[in-house]
């Protein structure tokens, strides 16, 4: 294990410590119980409450601020927060207009993020993120996994959020868009827990694992590396089925928005390159791309492999999109703090 | 080698292709000969062109846009782009206020660039960006290298320019920040060409290279990896030391920049946790941190390993730094494209 650290125990600390002072214009760090929140709470607006395993990073902590998330409780590495943190970080908030959870599938933050959504006096909701379209159920899922989907669910809620949007409203949008994200993605190397020491698993040097989950948990199949063309090929076909399952026609005005995630350890440049294979087959299929992003936005840890995701548009999805939005690794439209 | 790649001699243009299509909003790509332009050009300003060999993504092609560089011309993997490129993209944008050349301190770039100069019929001017205090000459550099300190004088200079700046104090701007700057870098592990297919450079899974350049150029020493916070001391030690040699004071009122830098595989939680590390030792000494960048921005292909770059401000680089910039990589402050 070859990574910048001091002691494992250490190391969430450690990075969140540094979180915190890169970024003390827009979040505020709780180390006991460990919780984020945006610097000002606007307690009249519904709060909006993420968080999951750490590892995953920018996801969830980079995604607070203004017309995102106003509180994210990271857990240990790949390990669910507890309801401690959750309840510690909102009785701090005092929201009037109630508390909107944004949790991703995995039957530990499921469990934690219930557990605290019955023990706080705040009225509040739940979206469950679940766009992995890569296998059904999984090691530490049972149902489709939460991935990047999860980024675009946080910051369009987030805006509707921020636009005074009522508790309802907000879960209800939240609710429409993870159904209309598809995600699948695809590693070329192991991530490496630091605890462990070692990697999560093998994988030779001409294979890959096609829908590998952000964990490193099995995906569909264990092939042999072949031209980034095909691997693209084989992601757009296998989203585009999920879509044809749920019966949602991608070649509509309104088009989609396209993000090519990186899990860490693959160069932007290739992100770029698969990006470009991914929208000549959407060009081809006459499916419009209305808005991109290309970077890692979802990681695992140290994996080197990159998923793709599609999100199915209409007029208030893309009202809520191209809204203003200022966190620390999210950040467009006016205003600069 | 294992990367998201379809033929070796592809590469950049499969890669360049993606960008253009992802960022249709912001750049115009041309493939023959390869440079890239803002979308829309304002021939009144001063023209701020950029380059250099490919595998540094974001850097240059990433900072195209609104407050920072109009043109970058990228050469092949850690290869210098050739005059041509430079002439073709200077002569479709035909600038009427003159051109600036950013170049990092590479020979080949140097050269090329210098070719450029001469051969052009529009007033010109460069700025040599030389910040990295590790080396005094290295394998493709004679003086100091050129390295992630760039950003910061693309993203200030772009800022005066776009202001109306005139040429001569675009270059007098230029070559403070660089003065200004000061950067050191670590590898964990080498970065592989596609072309070679085969790791630059053997590193024992103990061992770091403390001073590493961005294409994988040997720095000061071979040593053991240790804790971060001592990795983190002797990359501080280094730039105060370059800081003292250049006579420049970084305890006044204006404060630093700092920028911690990935070279690509590396987690953003690692680069935090140098971030801690480095801000704890600098608040040690007194020295006050106005800004901060911590993320991907100079890469090294798929380098795992990090670099800190301080930057010395003053009232003119503070406003320039926080003006707006709207490109794929950089973006804050006011108006969506």
């Amino acid at each position: 294990m070859k990574k910048f650290i001091n002691q494992t125990d250490d190391f969430i600390v450690d990075s969140l410590k540094g979180f915190a002072k890169a970024h003390n214009d827009l979040v505020k760090v709780n180390l006991d119980p460990i919780f984020v929140t945006r610097k000002i709470i606007n307690p009249n607006k519904v709060l909006l409450v993420s968080g999951g395993g750490s590892g995953h990073e920018p996801l969830h902590t980079g995604y607070i601020g203004k017309g995102m998330l106003d509180v994210a409780c990271p857990g240990h590495i790949f390990t669910s927060p507890t309801p401690d943190q959750m309840i510690a970080a909102i009785e701090q908030c005092q929201p009037k207009s109630g508390v909107l959870f944004i949790v991703k599938n995995y039957s530990g933050d499921v469990m934690n993020f219930e557990m605290a959504s019955e023990m706080i006096e705040f009225d509040n909701k739940t979206v469950l993120t679940n766009d992995d379209a890569a296998v059904i159920n999984s090691s530490y899922t049972a149902g489709r996994r939460g991935v990047a989907g999860t980024v675009i669910v946080e910051k369009v809620v987030g805006s509707l959020a921020e636009a005074g949007g009522n508790l309802l409203a907000c879960k209800d949008l939240g609710v429409r868009v993870n159904h209309y994200c598809s995600s699948i993605g695809v590693a070329l190397t192991s991530c490496t827990i630091p605890a462990a020491g070692k990697p999560t698993f093998d994988i030779a040097d001409n294979e890959i694992e096609f829908g590998v989950g952000i964990h490193g948990e099995p995906g569909r199949k264990r092939e042999k590396i072949k031209e980034a063309n095909l691997i693209a090929e084989d992601m757009v076909l296998a989203i585009l089925k999920d879509f044809d399952e749920k019966s949602l026609d991608l070649k509509g005005p309104s088009g989609i928005l396209l993000l090519v995630n990186g899990f860490s350890a693959t160069p932007l440049s290739e992100l770029y390159l698969i990006y470009n294979a991914v929208a000549e087959k959407l060009n081809q299929k006459n499916i419009h791309i209305w808005r991109s992003m290309v970077g890692n936005y979802t990681t695992a840890l140290d994996m080197a492999g990159a998923s793709i995701t599609i999100c199915l548009l209409d007029d208030e999805i893309k009202k809520h999109w191209d809204s203003s939005v200022i966190t620390p690794n999210l950040r467009w439209g006016n205003g600069y703090v």
